[in-house]
């Protein structure tokens, strides 16, 4: 559908809508009718929480999760590991493996990875903050659990550089790559496969 | 990912996305972080377009679309075929026949179709001010462009016997049906087929 709209309301709310990533002109104007077809309060509802949680967001100040509070709920559990660390790009990926339930130590949300091709270096990310918090929080161990891309392991390397060269005794682990929970062989990619026999653990029956 | 939100100001955002047609909580949340990873000012104007077209929009008097002004431009202009009136379900099919470039008469936003399943009946629709205008804007011929769906049938069958029996002289028509152009038959389905067979017409070589 080419564009002229009949109003020109329609197309501003429309243009915003399409400027959310994987957001087309066509979904972004069937959102924005079906918003224009509830009822006026429900709009402003829409709103005032994107309003709102701009302007009241806050992010823990230990492990840079977004949180209601200073601190958020898991940095301030008495029921979790405070040894382990898991550092992760964001925060999807803290609720992904909080809901595995495989996990029950602390995190550190990176707000993203190196990237020299977007401009990212490690000083626009919360590396700092995740060295310094090491020696007073007694953490034996840091688990890198970022992806694997090509800026995935770019910010591993770094990280564990800088994690040990600063506290030679922690130990720095990352999360097994292999092939997926009822995933076929056959599909599996090489570098995957590969990599999947090379770290093989013991068969434990 | 199930659900625990680090945030409940965030989980309201996310909600309020996930209310949308075919946005699922996943997609809700990727886009509620994209639109927190904005500028302040971007999401005040993202959430005020909202509430602006909520508050300001309003509906041609007399087609019935979305509209700036009283009359929409399409009504108002003098180069169009003000003898013949499309009818159409919604806004986007205006903008979707628009697009055509091959229609140049007038528009009639019904609004809706008629569906007692889910509670729509003519009352509820424009159909009442199509009837009303087609005398005083001498209008030759209706041209029913609805779905092709058991409402749209209805609703067709509906606009027809009563257009017909206020206006005896009126010519109503309906968008042909049949195999879509660059169409395999091999793909089309059985009743889709049969129509184009009934309503075959002239070979114009």
């Amino acid at each position: 559908m080419s564009g002229t709209y009949p109003s020109i309301l329609l197309e501003e709310a429309v243009n915003q809508f399409a400027s959310l990533p994987s957001v087309g002109r066509k979904s972004a104007l069937r959102l924005v009718l079906h918003l224009l077809r509830q009822k006026p309060e429900d709009v402003e509802a829409f709103a005032g929480s994107l309003t709102k949680l701009k302007r009241e967001v806050r992010y823990c100040k230990i492990c840079h999760n977004i949180s209601d509070t200073d601190v958020c709920p898991i940095c301030s559990s008495l029921n979790r590991d405070r040894q382990t660390v898991c550092v992760v790009e964001n925060v999807q990926d803290v609720m992904q493996i909080e809901a595995t339930g495989q996990f029950f130590g602390l995190y550190h949300v990176l707000g993203g990875i190196i990237s020299p091709m977007d401009g990212i270096g490690p000083k626009d990310l919360e590396i700092e903050s995740l060295i310094a918090r090491i020696e007073p929080e007694e953490i034996k161990e840091v688990i890198l659990a970022l992806p694997t891309t090509m800026e995935g392991d770019t910010t591993n390397f770094y990280l564990f550089r800088h994690l040990t060269n600063d506290h030679p005794g922690l130990r720095v682990t990352q999360i097994a790559r292999g092939v997926a929970v009822g995933g076929e062989l056959e599909y599996t990619d090489e570098v995957t496969l590969g990599r999947s026999i090379l770290n093989r653990i013991e068969f434990t029956p």
